[in-house]
């Protein structure tokens, strides 16, 4: 009788759970709906079934849409985040990098404006003899990816089997490749649910869709860059460091050495908005120059990275300016069929904006901008779109510069003059002149630490 | 700018919302279920829009379930509910009695166990004068159809055109029929999706639901049968009670007189669970007899009907002593095709519990003998199956009953000896003898009025 009972919740229609289809099935999709609904928690074997059911299909996207709603609305605790977690790793395959005789460190970044830190920061990281296995992705929207900017470079190509992806770590120390559709493809499918459910900012989800990949990809250490401000996917600070302590547990508890910067983004990083635009920025970081704000990250960034491999007395800044780095870069480069001295592509259509008055630039809002840039060809809106390399923007000051009337502010560039009209319209309001002399403060990149 | 930034809520992937896509559309489905999700109360042009752009298929199922989770788990206003019930019915068509001299009213229960009400009540008010218009459903599921029900009847129809209904009404007072596909068709998609994904006890959408046909199908007053207990969909009664104060504002607002009586259902509701067993005690109670509990509720049912169309002074319990009642049944079993006089099926196989010593009847859960009569093949898994019209359980005694040892307490019928093991297990500590002499309370059937 209990049983009959747990498993016939009467409905208003009166419907008992159809018992006799699930006689091959361990659980039920709706009995985890409830439970989580009605703020309980899932067991592991429930996460553990709950994911393979959906990776099999027999769990459907509506059912997995509610439960999402219902972990947004209701939370999970830590070892449910870490059951989940580990369940979409087993989701898919492995990989093993226990055959190097480095130590491998990665960096994830939760996204932003400009953000090419990976670019100059896995040949800073690697010159000092620790394995950076960078995986990344295509741009999808206004924050772009590191694939479609590295893609600029001349024969450069993303996609790399396991054999050489492994080979090039021993080679050159460092790889920034596509990651195969082996890894957690369970998440790949949720994500895609969680982005047309308004499911997207649940924490647990989140947290575990960012780290079943870097786990699965068999990193020993890895820093998280956690971005917050107004052009982060997490606005708030307080959410963005709920998620980075939220990751650092999981990485932990999956015996990978983790740690979290939490950076601002309210304003674009660097000077660069595009794709070759900002290879162009990360050569120059490279060449011991670059944007203050592009270093300070970079060198930051690759310091907790060094750190987290036992090297923590290594001397970053030297190797920017001695071109250690720039010399894995360009082994890197080559190494993935790149030509690291031809010319990157450029516009054909550029438009400078130039200041109409003296003044201070008080604000430029990366999320205005990035969506110019997008528009401008520099990003995608469907998966299957191409991206423009040459198109995107670039920033002649920064908030904080004085100007005089007339200076530029900044230059848009495009392969079709048509596109620039729609960039210009995102732009309206994104940014302001203060009156000459304003004080502008400007925050430093890195807020908080968790280590 | 704002306009922008409004549109393009940045992901961690950084997707912008694809603005160029929905360039015909009002609305976008994740904004309406971000308001929801986080609190908000969506508009009447955003719920129009929802479902009118979820029955034309660009509102996903997906996006459904998880605005449906939103909805349980925060709410929605009096206002809101009444805007989601009326887009439901804009989904289709509406009916119309207003041809009709005399007044409408229907009826419509929340689904128990042994609920055969309809079967006396319709042709009880119709002695009356009243027309009853009772659009009914088949059984999925432990608590049967009444349209299962009168199917027992040799020759009995249940599906009428529109006109042929209207004119049953004229010449007979009453119909009972199958509610077309044409009413409120964003409610049928809207309730499978919600079976499947734990969002079926949210009160705001039982009640559109509910209510949305009920408009749809133009009665001019209606009384809801809103169960409570341990048998009932809304096991609590405080929750059964806001189910019913919130369908009865929805009807009022809409214009049709609504009350409704908050019931019992812990126990079968009568002797009879199944199909031609429930019909022949209704015959029974239009005879002037039949068992105590259904009798009551009947006369409730019809004097709350009678009162709400103004015939509040109608000696309902001498229409059944006098067999008016039963002369309204009779032509209108031969109205749709059937013969009062023919006798009904009997099952092949039966097989009758009896006590194993003296005792009085202390329990007997209305949900265990509902999934049992389900199993003995009285109601339907899948919608597609057939019902066996001959299969139930006819109880012998009720809570309360003293029975000396040897006496039989119920009689399970089947079309198929393998069916009985299956059933007699759901009702394994369903039921309990206590003590000669024991005092089992017996609470009236209805519990609170809502008028």
């Amino acid at each position: 009788m209990r049983s009959a009972r747990a498993r016939s919740t009467p409905t208003p229609q009166g419907i008992p759970r159809p018992e006799g289809q699930i006689v091959a099935e361990a659980f039920d999709a709706v009995d985890i709906i409830r439970t989580k609904r009605d703020r309980g928690a899932l067991s592991t074997e429930q996460i553990d079934w709950l994911i393979d059911a959906y990776t099999r299909g027999y769990v459907e996207d509506p059912q997995m849409a509610a439960l999402a709603m219902a972990i947004l609305l209701n939370g999970m605790e830590r070892r449910e985040i870490h059951d989940l977690t580990m369940a979409m790793i087993a989701s898919g395959e492995r990989m093993d990098f226990s055959s190097l005789d480095a130590p491998t460190v990665d960096k994830h970044s939760t996204g932003g404006v400009g953000d090419k830190i990976t670019l100059p920061l896995m040949p800073l990281v690697a010159a000092f003899g620790a394995a950076v296995p960078q995986l990344s992705g295509r741009g999808l929207g206004h924050t772009g990816g590191t694939l479609d900017k590295l893609e600029s470079i001349p024969g450069w190509r993303a996609e790399l089997t396991n054999d050489e992806m492994l080979e090039q770590l021993r080679t050159v120390g460092g790889v920034v490749c596509a990651a195969g559709t082996g890894l957690a493809p369970a998440d790949k499918r949720l994500y895609a649910l969680r982005d047309i459910t308004g499911t997207v900012e649940a924490i647990p989800l989140i947290a575990s869709s960012i780290m079943s990949k870097k786990i699965a990809e068999g990193t020993g250490a890895l820093v998280l860059d956690v971005k917050f401000g107004s052009g982060a996917f997490m606005q708030e600070f307080e959410r963005a460091r709920e998620l980075a302590l939220t990751m650092v547990e999981l990485g932990r508890d999956a015996g990978v050495e983790t740690r979290a910067l939490l950076t601002t983004m309210d304003v674009p990083l660097g000077l660069a908005i595009g794709n070759a635009n900002e290879v162009r920025e990360s050569v120059e970081v490279l060449a011991g120059g670059g944007p203050a704000d592009v270093v300070e990250l970079t060198v930051a960034l690759a310091r907790e990275m060094l750190d987290a491999v036992g090297k923590g007395d290594a001397d970053v800044e030297a190797a920017l300016a001695d071109g250690r780095a720039m010399d894995v870069w360009r082994r890197f480069v080559v190494a993935q069929g790149g030509d690291p001295d031809a010319p990157l592509p450029v516009a054909r259509e550029t438009h400078t904006v130039v200041a109409e008055a003296d003044g201070v630039l008080a604000r430029q809002e990366a999320l205005p901008f990035g969506i110019a840039a997008w528009r401008l060809g520099a990003g995608r809106a469907r998966a299957s779109d191409p991206v423009v390399h040459a198109a995107g923007i670039d920033l002649h000051v920064k908030p904080g510069d004085a100007v005089r009337k007339g200076d530029p502010l900044w230059t848009i560039s495009a392969d079709d003059a048509t596109r620039i009209p729609r960039a210009l319209e995102a732009l309206e309001g994104a940014w302001e002149l203060a009156a000459p002399g304003t004080a502008v403060p400007v925050p430093p990149i890195v807020r908080e630490r968790i280590a």
